[in-house]
């Protein structure tokens, strides 16, 4: 009986395995296989690979690229039709999910003065980071928060959520930012339409800011015990002076320069379960050390311009263009200016990689920590 | 020019996708690929599901049927060569991730007496289950651990681990469950050989039962912070004892009748950060109610017969069958026997759901909580 | 034979002792005693009460009366010889202790240009709150931190710290708040005078306040698993805007206005093990409702003037003037001023009541919620 | 002018206070004490002593001298009036405070067959420990106990709780600890008697010994926050089991030999909030090494007999005997047997050191860690 060909991944290593196909051990495989069932030895060496291998690769988007598409996107669709205008950013390496590195999707979505958004609520967390634009505003389970550049907003993992430009300001992009490709592969999703279209807003504007986003103080009797940060906008004028103070007091990580993380004021701990979020500053004239890590990230260049080199390729960037670095790649980043910081904001599944205990970290030894650039 | 064909995932619904293909959005779509990027409304709503839809299917793999090739592996392929000789079990959705359910692996291994594996270690967690034999091991870093039928033992991420069978032992057969495919996933998994091909055995036998596993006493002193229980071995009698007086206190969960998890002693958590483990005891008789959840599990029969109905499917199940319920499945259990227990051991992802947030639950309402069997 | 008299605390209520002496249980005392035992029915009322009474009594100390003698000891003790120039509040129910209140010492301590103290260490916790003049500063373990009115600086347990006013400044008087006598009735009180008598600065000045003085962020790779705030010093400035920002956002406690906790930012705990501090702001014309809870509290008038009923008895206050309430002691505040916002800092041992499982908390019901005065 | 004599605790060390009196100090003392004030280099020395010095005395109590005493009590006194029949342990240090050492309380209750005490609840944590005869119970919110000799069962902060002996039982005399000493001393303590003066049993007998009390396993879905163990009752057997099996996994502590602590399933944190217990075994012929550390002790020799030196004093034991350890005391245990094994039953206050942060210890470190008799 004529049996078909099949994946087999030896090595010739001790402890690994290494089994020649015979066509006793194929017919075996096939009687397996009617059983669902599989010789391990077939593909061990496939599934216990000796370390990571991302499938993503790094890509950096540039804004100038694709600033005109997207608000070619107001005229092509009506807000009603596509429910959001979106542009979202597609990894080569990760096409069949959408996604713009790992399990992380992000797009770039634009939206005009007046327009709104209908609420929803999804068990994927999300994140907004302000690109352009005034008058852009997000309520979340009816705390409404006022939005400009730089600023950075949370939509967690199952509250009603929502998004809009007040009449009187001006066309707005944002880049979105969320784990729908994680929570989708965990076969976890679920998407709910609010019954109202819209929320009432219930609170004073920006009240979760008033109240959560005071340095060492907290309300008396203000519990809070949601997996996700009450304090649910991130401003950019406290975040920049956070650096600037933080500078002062130390000499920075060889790898990222000043880097701080947005927390959950309650717990100290990352902003939502399942994605964290850093600002880096890289001092005038930083160039820092190459080093990798599980986890998947996503840069956007909040301020300057400079390049990073990923797995050994150059990528120059400057104010708000994005790109990613797959988990496990060697990283290093340098500041073009010699005068001028640059601030890249992240966001990052490393909660994921915490709470399942699979973080691991390693620095690049060879060459002074700097990568020697790929042909 | 001519464009090719697209996804277009169009919903009629308010808040939901609805654009229809034109040429000139057709020709925007081209631009936007050649830019690594795509319009989110051709994709909104299949990546924004209403609510999980396992790619993986019910499947029972009966013991009758996979204890004869499991022995044979062990003529067919020598352990040099094979590494280990495990039949894995395929779950038909799941092939290209070698995964029983979701992102969980599980196999049948067999060793004989006298046989050891190499030593290893892996970012994957991973245990195993005794199903029959005697004389088989375990050592994890250095504790060695011996195991009877229906022992349960845990091979922790990042540990050393090593199995054998006692030379004066009869050949084992035992389930191996692991996370690799989830690791491999999240693209965090690393593998090593031992540089000794075997470890040194470096405390007495069983001596983490002896220090861990004494109910409501803890050893003074022994600090334990790692993610996973210190209590590496989990044996069958004190567990089925556990649920046996666990019945004299409870009614039990209408949907699982006597329920207990495997816990770690120091935290009162799960056994390890990614995967956690149960014991359920139908009573005599017992017909439980349907109900479903987020997380895959894989249920191994430890004792007793009966069946389960899965999405509407009848299972029929008796000591040393196992079978999985994927993510969001409907399920409920009936013990046949009306004068015996049955008992069903499982591990699962839960530590995953709920770690991240995403665990979420739902009743079988209709019918009494009991499925109407779909033909 | 004669017997002595004894304690014998009878009541005459079901569930509780009610024992008459008699010949014969005065001579089974006598026995008891050479036994080192007692009979429990004798006491058992008295060491069982129904309700805590505090041994401490509610008292201003006004700063007008203070200041003079704190400014007096300047000149009346050399500081090598007092080693610091401190007046301490001895409240009348707790001099054996030396306690402001409960098991809490306050003293009013006065340093001027160009003196150091010197340094020491001790299991007690201390804070330190500025009332007046400029230069004065702390160093806590090499951490420099300089002080102006209103600000707050912690010198917890275990921590080498000394204070002092540089040598450009002016006399400066502060407010100590310590734990001592709850430290030393457990019986685990340590003191060591440092080895130098002064500490060397090891960091920048203020670094833990750049470090983790950040709304919403913290430095990436900054671990802290202490029992304190690494946030060692609250300064008023950014504590007088959060308490406006934060009462945008809330209606206030009935009992306490807008009251904020200074927490530890890791944790959102309090700043210390056994101490707990908050600021709290009594809006223009602000009157509150009275409540008891244990714990003891300390405050000190930040700003304004007013009074507060404790226990049915009126004490009216302005900036500077410290007053205290016992444990289980009703207590409302009010702001005299209709146009000007009132600010009370407190120190208090919450963390101790919480920690134990000790906190209890009831309101006035009666009356509106506000006490009558006792005469 | 006279002014009266003044405490004054004066050191000539650098660092530490030493004023002299003098008439203008003497008279401005008498100024701060009509203030409520005074000046701390008066008492700094005392309240700031270099190291603990506990109030409380060793002392041993032998059961042969208290158990007539106990049975007596029955003969003089009913429970109706008595509320309980209970002779408590009064260190002669701690008699204002009714305790057996620092700030915990011991007492030896007796009960008779049929007898029942009525139902209260306090803020104070209670055990019993059960030092003979047969038919003792205990119901703890609805949950009843059924206890034999060496059994330990939790009454804690906040229960309704009371005490029997069933009709068919013996005379039954027990251990008492509690923490009203400190609970009172917090000015923290509530009592309440039963409205009924007796609860209904809720659940089937002992059940929460039959949910919580087996090793490694959690029931599925039964939560619990409260702050002390749900498992309420620790019975001897499997203690003493446990006691054998951790001693072929470790070689001991060289101060306390086997010992285990008493744990809370949930968390693997201590029974209660404020009192922690352990059992220690003290194998054939062993001595153990002398140290100190911060806590009150209370021991209780449940098997065995030796001696313990503490702080230079030899008390020798024997079963049933109970003697304490003050905070800061030097001590070390001998078994006086080289053929069997002693076991020491202890509790102690342990969670509130560290819970606070107070704990410290020190080894001694002379004499290979044997202390010198003091005559």
């Amino acid at each position: 009986m004529a049996t078909k060909a099949r994946e087999n991944h030896r090595e010739d290593v001790a402890g690994r395995a290494n089994v020649e196909d015979t066509p006793e051990l194929l017919a075996y495989y096939d009687e397996l296989e009617r059983l669902e069932a599989g010789a391990l030895w077939t593909v061990a060496n496939k599934i216990e690979p000796w370390q990571p291998k991302s499938s993503s690769v790094p890509v950096l988007w540039r804004y100038e690229d694709l600033r005109a598409h997207v608000l070619r996107s107001v005229e092509l669709v009506s807000p009603e039709k596509a429910g959001r205008r979106v542009i979202y950013l597609n990894n080569p390496g990760r096409r069949e999910h959408a996604a713009a590195v790992g399990w992380l999707y992000s797009g770039l979505q634009v939206m005009h003065p007046g327009e709104v958004a209908s609420a929803h609520a999804h068990s994927a967390s999300a994140l907004r980071f302000i690109m352009e634009g005034e008058g852009a505003y997000t309520i979340v389970d009816g705390h409404k928060m006022t939005l400009g550049a730089n600023d950075f907003v949370l939509t967690p993992n199952g509250t009603w959520h929502e998004h809009g430009v007040s009449s009187d300001g001006t066309p707005c992009i944002w880049q979105d930012g969320l784990d729908i490709p994680l929570v989708n592969t965990l076969e976890a999703n679920f998407y709910v339409v609010h019954p109202d279209l819209q929320q009432s807003v219930g609170y004073p504007v920006d009240d979760m800011t008033h109240t959560w986003g005071n340095p060492g103080l907290r309300p008396a009797g203000a519990d809070w015990s949601k997996g996700y940060s009450p304090l649910l906008k991130y401003e950019w004028a406290p975040t920049y002076e956070a650096l600037q103070r933080y500078a002062k007091a130390t000499d920075g990580s060889p790898y990222d320069g000043v880097l701080m993380n947005y927390v959950n004021p309650v717990t100290g701990g990352p902003v939502m379960q399942t994605i964290g979020a850093s600002m880096q500053m890289l001092r005038p004239g930083e160039s820092t050390r190459a080093h990798r890590h599980t986890g998947s990230f996503i840069y956007q260049v909040a301020k300057g311009r400079g390049h990073s080199i990923i797995d050994g390729k150059r990528f120059d960037w400057k104010e708000r263009d994005i790109f990613c670095v797959p988990s496990w790649a060697w990283h290093e980043h340098v500041n073009a200016s010699a005068s001028e910081d640059a601030c890249l904001f992240t966001f990052n599944d490393l909660p994921v990689m915490h709470a399942l205990g699979l973080y691991r970290e390693e620095a690049f030894g060879d060459n002074g920590g700097r990568q020697p650039l790929v042909s």
